[in-house]
């Protein structure tokens, strides 16, 4: 009889592999990985410590956040229905300038709690003070890609510095917290940091052997710009520095001219849709048809709650796949098993982990979720795809496990307390608002 | 010392009667009425039989669904990613012809399930066997517009049959269920029905005292045959008609001419905003702000389940402020309280129901839902308004009240039994699929 730590048996499996779905099935788990997923009646002879009765319930993979700024928790709500550039400068900079390293950590404390609640067991950040990040994800148990942020904004010194931090960073937590927290660098984007630096970013994510995670193609204003300053698009200017050279997370993609989808299948950049906070400040569509038509890997990401104002992925599935039937007026359009690949398989690539996670395979981490398909809305059940996508809610997530470690069960959070969390968070976004600058 | 039913008391008030925010508020409710709404230092002498201690929650009016199909939950989940026409002709239409009374019946009973659950109190239904759908919405308790659907689709004898249906229905359940159902009649379009047939639905309809549920301008391909066909656009087609002279609840409303708005404004039409179907089926976003703009009454709705796949309004309202930032590319357009404000007040004037329902103020009926702010996506609250429209979801919902009678409380459903609707709708939806035609 073969051991395992966590037996999950009786739900329905959907592997991600390909659109396998498996019913009545089994998944066993010893030492954080995978060693059995198939049929429940094929994994009689495991004998497990802890045994999950699962009927009613889907498995899939934990679902990956591939670009938000997690401690913007704190200023949910603080400045909506506003343009970007009023959002950023009115709103958003005055706070960010007087954030403190505590802060974030409270702040990305209650992202985290938030993202377990919702079945989001990865995430892609780039913010600032990440090492308070990092602590708060070590403790959550969930697991992450985080880049310190890199903005230069023609301040050579300030640039200088935050790169050096970056750097430091990379270098410190690549593979802290038994190896669930990875890091990129992340040069805020083309526009906010000069060529020198962009160049000096990518030679030192290259030789670090680390990512590089950058905002691209956000605005059309911003676009213009730049195509007036340098006379060709970000992503041209970007490959022509060799940024692309390795691996780039780029985060939006909505300005992109047919060369620049070109350029970007050619150097296998990773893009990441980010629907609702274009939506919502309205920025317009990325056309990922386009993309991925030219097999461009692309992920999903919520972006950072003051602009969405969750970090619940299953909102930004379907949302995500509405946009797309909109875009193109098309509804056959990123159907929903595409983009629940793209919240699991695609977002591990994306973020150079699928070798870990994004599917439920035997040798991969155990990064599960388990749907709880009781509720009214999940009723009857006749297309699990479209099911999760269309019809499930972040708070019908039953149980989240992460390297195999169970962060939630029956919706009760093991790794931080709930009440906690929150009053901790409210306490620092009250104090950041009336903090002196 | 006065005496109430029902004292809610400690929680935040939206009254959406006007921006008012009532903190550490107060709500007494007697003979299925609000008698009181203040703060509740002023509600002290109140003696109520029942006390909702309801801090940390927020107290609004019950959301109200202005366009729905609800026993289209049977259909959850057929055929997905599909374009209008398809998705009707191959799939929903074959399986409309074999529905009895007892699967809508089964299908209403879970849609009404659902909907308590995320915090709608009101919806407008136009479908087939209608009566099924007042007898599932009496015992769930709701309150309901329903209409019984009329398709000519140029069967003089079948159109004349429907609309004897709809007419006896209108005049049946005209204030069924304590007064909770009102009806309207449903002639399905101006395509789907003759000249002559629309001219007699207006006439009775008048005559009777009830309004019309249509679809209007929904699909530019149908709009595009239609000009063709009659040399104008549906809406001016229908003010030719006489059918703009009272009370008109039009659906979707999304290919609309200058023209076409200002009749719409001249007549008092009142349009629903349906943005996750039309979306999803891939018809493009309805022009809300030149609506508004016009002053013509903008009301929300989710469309049938078989097209969103829910009937959460948290979502139709998520969705829908986000399509309009991006129809627009502006931000600014539609902010979160007008979206709050189109899914309470607006839907209640769109039904002829605004002396009733739509805003907590003394003498209306109680109808009121409690949200749960004590979620970490909910926190910290900075904008109570941003917070219900981008952060909350149904499930955030955590007592539901319509007429003063409590439907839910804790998430625990009072007026019906969640498993056996669940199992009595999967039975139907299955007996559907495999029923011969």
């Amino acid at each position: 009889m073969e051991k395992a730590d966590i037996l999950i048996y009786g739900c329905t499996i959907l592997t991600m592999k390909n659109r396998e779905i498996i019913k009545d099935g089994a998944i066993a788990i010893k030492n954080s990985e995978i060693v059995f997923v198939g049929k429940r009646a094929s994994a009689s002879g495991i004998h497990a410590e802890k045994k999950i009765h699962a009927k009613g319930k889907v498995a899939v993979p934990g679902l990956i956040n591939c670009h938000t700024h997690v401690s913007m928790t704190l200023m949910r709500g603080i400045a909506e229905d506003k343009p970007l550039k009023i959002w950023l400068k009115n709103a958003i900079w005055p706070l960010e300038a007087k954030l403190t390293a505590e802060d974030i950590y409270a702040g990305a404390l209650l992202g985290c709690l938030e993202m377990i609640k919702n079945g989001t067991t990865c995430f892609a950040d780039m913010y600032f003070h990440e090492e308070a990040v990092a602590k708060a994800v070590k403790e959550s148990g969930l697991r992450a890609v985080l880049a310190e942020g890199i903005v230069e904004n023609e301040n050579k010194a300030l640039g200088e510095k935050m790169f050096k931090n970056s750097l430091f960073f990379a270098e410190k937590f690549m593979g802290y917290a038994d190896g669930r927290i990875t890091a990129m660098l992340g040069p805020h984007a083309a526009y906010s940091c000069s060529q020198e630096l962009l160049i000096k970013i990518r030679e030192e994510a290259s030789q670090l052997g680390v990512g590089v995670h950058i905002h691209l193609a956000e605005s059309a204003e911003m676009f213009k710009e730049f195509e007036k300053k340098y006379g060709c698009s970000e992503v041209e200017f970007l490959n022509q520095l060799g940024f692309f050279n390795a691996h780039v997370l780029a985060a939006h993609c909505i300005n992109l001219s047919e060369n620049d989808r070109q350029i970007m299948a050619e150097n296998n950049v990773n893009a990441v849709y980010v629907p609702i906070a274009n939506m919502k400040l309205g920025l317009g569509a990325a056309k990922i048809h386009e993309l991925a038509s030219l097999n461009v890997n692309v992920a999903l990401g919520t972006d950072g709650p003051a602009s969405n104002n969750t970090l619940d992925m299953f909102e930004t599935m379907k949302v995500g796949a509405l946009l797309q039937k909109l875009a193109y007026l098309i509804p056959e359009v990123l159907p929903a098993c595409e983009v629940l690949k793209m919240a699991t398989l695609n977002g591990a690539k994306a973020l150079n982990l699928e070798r870990n996670v994004g599917s439920l395979e035997v040798g991969k981490k155990a990064d599960i979720i388990l749907i709880d398909f009781s509720k009214p809305h999940l009723k009857p059940l006749q297309d699990i795809y479209a099911s999760i996508v269309y019809s499930a809610h972040g708070s019908d997530v039953d149980t989240v496990m992460v390297d195999g470690k169970i962060l939630m069960e029956n919706r009760q959070v093991k790794t931080l307390n709930e009440q906690a969390v929150i009053e901790k968070a409210e306490k620092h976004a009250a104090q950041l608002l009336a903090r002196k600058p």
